[in-house]
């Protein structure tokens, strides 16, 4: 299933050492001014080799626009987008056509499929986000025109939140051949009440789906979300005044539904599987083996997934949001 | 949306003081063995009314099966149950027909239909899970044909975890007039690798949905979740040898496709909404009020979502099992 | 799959013999009136037992609705509609038990399920339809709010269309102990241009899924349908000036799109497949028989399927249209 | 909504005079083996240019297999396939920019989104077909691995079926500056009994559903169609013995499922709508107007949907073969 949303509906596709990466949206409102000025930068925030923490691998990611645009607008009609893989240096990969990297989706892969694209990972790869991205750029264009705003933070990487000592961790892991993990703090802002369908198409739930998508990803929590867990209801119910919400515990969301109050989101991001370090594993043919992960890989993922996670937010906001309109005509027409 | 799932899709309907509660089973496989006898232990597990700490209300919670058997087998065809609400006195509610319940969906569901049934919450009561519970019944017999087995246990209730404790924090909260939430974990066994489908449909992102779309859940956890957020990657990776994973740190699910091991799931519960304690809010009409919600309410409502959580995720591992077996045939005559 | 419509969802549940019949409608817009006043008296159109040329099962198909109503009004909650079986005589069908009917689904049934509900053909018997008449009541209750009417018309029987020789065609196969088929024609007036999508969501591909969907449908038509493909260019399209169209041989769809003149479509209707005289056929267990299907049957089904192909019209028409009010803001908001 | 499928979902792409066309495959089982030979015959069949009676716009239409293919194989990712618009002449079409063609889809595209492509009617071009033609070659590279073949034949031209004949009434129409339709029979031999869902996913609501989804077509007859409804059930049942059923008037399906007989599929394919003789229509402005389209046009658009039809055919198939292996395992583990 590479396909995401009900409305505003996105189809990805393309491998880490693939011809190339892209997705094709559907269901983008018509008229929308739209360029590859428009997309690019986003892209370009993902790309890796752009700091001296992230992956060496020195990818242009020029998104070429091959649909849906006419005289510089939307079009209503599907928009596919593509990135040309480039610095795809396969045979960095060979050594792992036969083993399973702990922590990597190898092992699942060859187990579902019988087979698979080693390369980098294949499409387990994060370079498969780059379509996300793109279509997250898209779709906050829209969010923009109806005054929805996403931002997003890394808050900790291994359990520090400290700016600068979260540098440190980085670096620290990175000279041990090891990796670390983190948190990212999303929040949207001016997103109008009653966005979310009760019982199975709850904003949270399609906001937990699509964090939970992310490779990587292991927890996710609106609001106060776990330490909510350990509250009595006297302190998280949020009460009101004709101020509106006098706190925010619940991130925004009641019974699944938006309450016009800031969406407030966490993600629990694992550490980088790839490490230097020497790992157990086994071979394709079932041989034990100690493996040891070279090559050109981010001691901490983190920071590149923030993108990535603003795409996915906003790809479900846009979609609630279109979700919503379908009952403008018979409110505003009731007797 | 009242549809969850793609091969195994239930839909559910009504609501805390309508005629009925219930679910239509679409895409049930056919002859297994199924009569009430199957469905009626398991709702008896989230009633109201079963002991001291829970709501009083004393629903029998009947189920009748309308469509879908013959000769005590599924035939193939949707199976309906329905659960007829008897005991809802509904006068007990008409205080709560003009304010927003702090904590509560009514705020959020009279912004979006612009009118709501008030009675008991409507269908964002928790008596909406009638349904779920019911269904999940049903999926757990189909899955037990495949050697799959699911096991919740409530870990944690307002930060403690020894049972005696938890018991008494329910019981304090109660006596103050206030509530308390806590956490659940989930684990399922025997699911064989390669289960869930890349990228949108992780098994993990299936779950984290189907787990946040529970009222009251702000949060989800795979394996070690957070936790594994403040861990580096050699302790996070979980090692193979021929004997099999050494460690279950990924909760089971590697790229989101079950690899054999243990599914580990956690969810957060808010505390209940409904307090004695006052609380600030608005009436309908945009008045300042403060509230005092008595009547029959849970002071913890963690142990009766336990059926429920235990339900989602027997659905979320048999669809995805039934998809996985669409590539049988392919997957065996390969030359 | 037993749910149909995107935005206007229904499920429908049920077999001829069971406990009930049924239809959980989801995606409902709020605060519409309704009753069961609205719905039983198109139930009662499609019911059996009201002519001399009709079967003589006398059911009377109360319908009674169990969720998804406050105070007479749509919540936007699922409304749940069920109707009880009475006069199901289970043992008028024992004799059918071991054998396959021509005509009929209990072959493909066996072999799909390995097992089938045999009696009065289970949920492929006509009686399915009740859920659906049911939904397309409530569904024409939100058209008439957006000013689209719907009609449909028995147009031929056996190749005749003088009502009076159609009348004596179903008197005359009766007789025969045969049965006869028919044409039925569907118009919808007041449909707004633009319902449909393209490519694959287009308007004539979803009425053309929604009617050959009706048992005993073979064929579908949009406007002059086969006969336009005998047509030359010049004669077929229709051409514009600043009235409107000046024909309407497209059947009011152009592109997959209305174009707002009326939706002319035509449908082919298969004879009963229960007919008395002697047929050849196999038993379940393979041995070659000849069946004489005696019993409460139509001659001919056509003007019972009437209300279910404009119910079915109806659900594709309004589903089209909540689509398309997505897109509303963002085309209202355009600079 | 331009994603046809559940299984084997398609998502088509691209306009007339866009950068280029295509489709991404999901849903395609693994270890396929697939290369560009198998798509790029099947495409050069529908290719303009071909022959003196269709369309002279010369396009080499050279397919480029983007991902989901790894050393000669199908991985099970997404396969997207894309093909460049080289011989767009998008000024031919200046004239056409502020006025509706009659027959065409001008008019309700601006409708519906307030602004169109109008080049060579952007997505409503027949070249939009290219993705599901290619896709189609896909399916039937799986179809023959499960035995299944798909063959379409050109039945009648503006009503005459004689090969000759219907050569000379496209002359006849191309040299009078008009069009002609006619009528394309579908079939499938191999298809296993068994395919296709009650109630709203049978086999010919979803074959009704991709023909009537091709532009062009008003008409879609499953078996006898049209012809059945003036025949009387003893004629059109279709008897059974030992060596199976006798007659094919129900077109290999009964109750919407197929019952192992040949699948037959007929559909009505209007007149091509650009025709040079002079027509009444309206600008975009709302002025009455007189259009003669001159261009690359072909008098009879029947042949080059052959494959487009085939294609479609091939892609219900596999769907619905991938849909109804879920329940194997079930069915072959009965007790």
């Amino acid at each position: 299933m590479n396909t995401f949303g009900r409305s505003f509906r996105i189809t990805t596709f393309g491998e880490s050492h693939g011809q190339a990466l892209g997705v094709v949206i559907d269901g983008c409102p018509a008229m929308i001014p739209l360029s590859v000025e428009d997309i690019q930068p986003v892209l370009d925030r993902r790309r890796p080799g752009t700091g001296p923490l992230t992956s060496q691998r020195a990818e242009a990611d020029r998104v070429e626009i091959l649909s849906g645009i006419f005289e510089g607008k939307t079009t209503g009609m599907p928009i596919a987008l593509i990135v040309r893989n480039t610095d795809a240096r396969s045979s960095d990969y060979d050594s792992l056509r036969q083993v399973f990297r702990p922590g990597h989706a190898d092992f699942t892969y060859q187990e579902k499929y019988g087979f698979r694209d080693h390369r980098g990972g294949g499409r387990s790869s994060g370079r498969e986000t780059v379509g996300r991205v793109a279509a997250g750029a898209v779709a906050a264009k829209c969010l923009a025109r109806i005054g929805i705003d996403i931002y997003g933070m890394v808050e900790e990487i291994h359990g520090v939140s400290d700016p600068r000592a979260m540098e440190e961790e980085i670096r620290k892991a990175k000279g041990e051949g090891d990796s670390v993990g983190g948190v990212i703090r999303l929040s949207a802002t001016g997103v109008p009440a009653g966005l979310g369908d009760p019982v199975f198409g709850k904003l949270d739930a399609q906001i937990a789906s699509a964090m939970m998508g992310i490779g990587a990803v292991k927890g996710v929590e609106i609001g106060d979300g776990f330490a909510g867990a350990r509250m009595k209801g006297s302190e998280h119910n949020d009460p009101m005044d004709t101020t509106g919400f006098l706190s925010n515990h619940a991130g925004g969301i009641l019974g699944g539904i938006s309450n016009g109050n800031e969406i407030v989101v966490r993600i629990a991001v694992k550490p980088t599987a790839s490490i230097a370090l020497p790992q157990k594993t086994l071979s394709v043919s079932g041989d034990e083996q100690t493996i040891s992960i070279e090559g050109r890989h981010d001691p901490c993922i983190v920071p590149r997934l923030l993108p990535v996670a603003e795409a996915m937010l906003a790809l479900v906001l846009l979609d609630a949001f279109l979700e919503q309109e379908k009952y403008r005509n018979f409110k505003e027409t009731r007797i």
